[in-house]
């Protein structure tokens, strides 16, 4: 039986990505998966979406994709539950205000909006293997957004979240 | 673990309802949940929405609640998965989508959208404890629709409808 | 130059549709375009959206067309101004919120989501050359909609509101 | 009457903006409604929005405000037709659909979101009065956005781009 709220942590990242960032995606899924969180992505079988998904479920996690397709047929093998939107790139702001936190890799101009969304609505957010941080700084300054190389920083500094939140 | 891909019965019914509506809704989540299927609806602490996720949450189950609000303010307690889609109205579209059966309980406008969106979605759909037939009855003849008294019958349909999608 | 708030006619009805109902459309479309209103539909090239878009654009009004598609190829050319959702039936929402008074003619599921729509968000509504009138006798009697047998009826109608709403 | 198909120029920017860009906006709004260009923005009764529509208005053009909100409470008076749409964020993807050239002001996160929808949408864009060039680099070389220091020069690249679509 799940938690009755369970922790939902959002990864966003290009439908193409480099093998590292796949590599780091899966890795990254595993590690989420076992710590008891749900792990939410765009839900496609490519990219960032399928190498994260993939890692979470083989470590038992549960995956949900949030589709902007009506249909369910270009959706990950790895993802346990599907939502179809048919709303084309709109679903990105669904992606954003329904993880508790988001980790985002180097993607194209949708990981950009996705970014950018995040911020707007306050999310926490972590950049994992950016290079470009010029962009930026301001958020930074405000605090609404961090940089991290590995997934067991990102791991690290979502758990000190959680426990802030609950001191 | 998740079965990779399980089945997704969405539940829709009025944020007011009749004692008996809120008591069978109750009773058929718990049966969807003992069923191993996921149990979709609304996600609000109201009428059908909370019956229905309290009695699938109890019997163990997942119950996903797509909101149309972009906090978690109102969200039922017995939600174990709410999205958040900040859309209003538009996420019933996101309900219908992503259910592959739908039960509707009587219920006001907002359940008629519902209603009509699964027909236009052609997605299997069954009306539980409706009187006013008269509307659907071309939707009858097309087969888009199916009408019971209890929710015994409403599962012993939907398992019919997936051992025939397999066979 | 426009009037700085034009009253928004919303037009609903089937992408198919009779002889007669498409007649109707076109009239009630110059009627509309006639006392200086905007129509408002779904935009696309057939049924009722296409005949009542028709009929405003002949008499020099303006129609805005609120689109399920991301791109113009089915937009059709007598939208003045096509708003892209790429939202699908999502959109269906859009229509009603953005129009001031609501005119459904005879139609499908999707109509029917229209008109259910209309009602939960309290907007004025006229069914025009309906005959099933039995589902929507609780909504006649909490004044949420009227009907009508004619477009000069129609026009009438919609003529008295707005007085109402100047006094 | 209208022309049967317009040209939309969506003009993007923050709700808070400098005195300088505000001013900026007011004379390009002018400059879109003298060349019989439509005005699309985001609607709302502040910022590069209230700016671009006011400068539109006042020169007879049409403005369209594409609203988060489901009610008029927020509209800018210069706007000529609102559509509210209800779904927060999710609208800025109608925004860059449904203009056929995006204009992007410096602005905050919400702009950057519909800057980067515009790249994925491959529209046309032009971002005036920027500074921080770097992040789009990459945007730049594949042809995808151009930079504007003055209103003239966005109506005269503008006219470029329609110019060359007609040859």
């Amino acid at each position: 039986m799940l938690l009755s709220k369970p922790f939902i942590v959002g990864v966003m990242g290009g439908a193409n990505a480099s093998d590292k960032d796949l590599d780091t995606a899966f890795h990254l899924g595993g590690l989420i998966a076992s710590q008891g969180w749900i792990l939410l992505n765009g839900g496609r079988n490519c990219g960032i979406m399928h190498a994260s998904a993939k890692g979470a479920m083989e470590k038992g996690g549960i995956t949900i994709g949030i589709l902007p397709d009506e249909d369910e047929i270009q959706v990950s093998e790895y993802i346990s539950i599907p939502i179809l939107t048919g709303m084309g790139n709109a679903r990105n702001c669904i992606n954003i205000l329904s993880s508790h936190y988001i980790v985002a890799f180097p993607g194209g101009a949708g990981t950009l909006s996705e970014i950018a969304l995040s911020i707007k609505s306050k999310k926490p957010l972590i950049l994992l293997n950016y290079t470009r941080r010029d962009l930026f700084d301001e958020y930074v300054d405000e605090g609404l957004l961090l940089f991290a190389d590995t997934p067991d920083q990102v791991i690290e500094i979502i758990s000190d979240h959680i426990k802030k939140k609950r001191l």
